[in-house]
């Protein structure tokens, strides 16, 4: 089997927890290496094997992902678990190239106006540094995936509307440039069900079931409308957050992405196994909020459990 | 047009909103018959035209819906407006014939279980009350809807499983009884978009598309993804309650039905054109709030308002 579909068989649902990443990129407060350690093990002990774990950057800039080699290492230690991170530039790809990290995420914007703003290049640099990272990695022989992130794939908050074909031009482009998974995300939360129909249906046609993630916030309360909807359209790779954790830089009021716990028990009512366990999943939830007492979780299932009267796992 | 694609014209989608009934089902406190008045004048004023008001039952039993008559009056009163009330035995139906209420709802559990434990009556018996009722309607020539809601339709907190071909011959019971239109609950929030699937499809060929209802809550999260999957199904009427208020007794840790102001966005990202400003409609949330100072009130675009950049509605 490829490299691919290793990390994620097509045949099945992967879930990956991107709350230690994604989770943390704007918390005013964050939980120490060992508290994030005891928040990993216990999320494998419930069933979770897919776990974004933080950003190569300068400690000065995200203090939050400091640690991600010791998080990287500590993923390395559990039994069938995979450990992404993001690599924002050469030097942090570098960085990540040096460790034994399962994948690595590079960003593109949608769009122009976001890519200038946000990340101060061109989506076609964005492309190239791709292409460099694909080019780093096999140079030095490393096993890593390499994640092309498409953000604003459903909405843009500064250029607005988005074209499905736009990203469908963009997720070819990365292909093309060395990526071997493409991430879709609505990062400020403005897709609907119909939308992600549509933009998930051209994913697939383009590079097949298991080849690109759908990456949810529940910002307008469509998160799990959105999952659904790509489940439905043939995604089979989604991100989810414990507790709903991370919000956006570019979105004010938003809440974070879609709740992972809720996201598990969408996935099970619909038939994808996930090989989960919701009560111990549930129970993670009090080691991220010990550790973040400010912040607010979400989600139906860490309150109300699953049915307890009939079987829930279709 | 018949009384039904009157009330609810089959080509577009209806949405009743539940937060006066159900909404304060379970409220420790209530607002006042001025407050009731406000929500509905302003909820209106927004757009909304169905209104699920009170039940027919003694004040002692339900003293938050003491005031039933007024805000069946106070609807009366608002251009295109409907007013729905409960009716649990003769006695209620009685003096909601004596109103200008434009639909009268009686309740039928779908397992015989929660029928004996929370009406204290079987399933045939139930039927036949829609048959009494339909009958009093008749000899009065009044003009109300008899709506006909089957609670518990896709899993009993006390029997758990409940066949979809179960509820079905409920539903053709009630319709053969003289309901004009049937309810197909979610009491306590144990669908999934699957499910709903289902089960909203073996309505649509027993009634069409303008002849049922779909009323969920969103317990677990998967409201909004039920009802997408509703719509998707032909389904074109659907409950919610402003921010997502009323929980029920069957299901500890509930939070209420669907969010009125996701659903309204849910449809208009699908599509289904409802009438509803939305920023007006998250607005009378307010009052909701002022009044029910100890409730939670729930959802998405209240928090974070519907995207700006982009014209959200398909």
């Amino acid at each position: 089997m490829s490299r691919l579909g290793t990390a994620y068989p097509p045949d099945r649902v992967s879930l990956r927890e991107v709350g230690l990443r994604d989770g943390l990129q704007l918390v005013k407060s964050w939980p120490t290496t060992e508290e994030k350690r005891d928040w990993l093990v216990r999320e494998h002990a419930a069933g979770a094997r897919h776990f974004e774990v933080g950003s190569f950057l300068p400690a000065s800039r995200m203090p939050q992902f400091a640690d991600v080699r010791a998080m990287i290492e500590a993923v390395g230690t559990l039994d069938g678990a995979r450990s992404a991170a993001l690599a924002l530039n050469e030097r942090g790809a570098a960085d990540a190239l040096e460790t034994q990290v399962d994948e690595i995420v590079c960003v593109i914007s949608a769009t122009e106006e976001h890519s200038q703003a946000n990340m101060r290049r061109s989506r076609d640099d964005a492309i190239g540094l791709v292409r460099s990272v694909a080019r780093m990695r096999d140079e030095r022989g490393h096993g890593a995936l390499i994640n092309a992130g498409i953000a604003m794939a459903f909405g843009c908050s500064i250029a607005g509307r988005v074209e499905p074909d736009e990203v469908l031009r963009l997720a070819e482009a990365c292909m093309s440039a060395g990526a071997d998974v493409i991430g879709i995300a609505d990062t400020v939360g403005f897709a609907g069900p119909r939308q992600v129909t549509r933009l998930a249906s051209g994913m697939r046609v383009l590079v097949g079931d298991g080849g690109f993630i759908i990456h949810l916030h529940d910002t307008r309360g469509m998160g799990i409308a959105n999952a659904s909807a790509a489940l439905d359209a043939g995604c089979r790779i989604l991100d989810g957050s414990l507790g709903g954790l991370g919000g956006c830089p570019f979105a004010p009021g938003a809440t974070g992405n879609v709740v992972f716990e809720d996201l598990v028990y969408l996935c099970e009512t619909k038939g994808f196994a996930t090989g989960i366990d919701l009560p111990a999943l549930a129970a993670v939830r009090s080691v991220a909020e010990k550790a973040m007492p400010g912040e607010s979780f979400y989600g139906g299932i860490a309150r109300a459990g699953p049915p307890a009267t009939l079987d829930w796992r279709a």
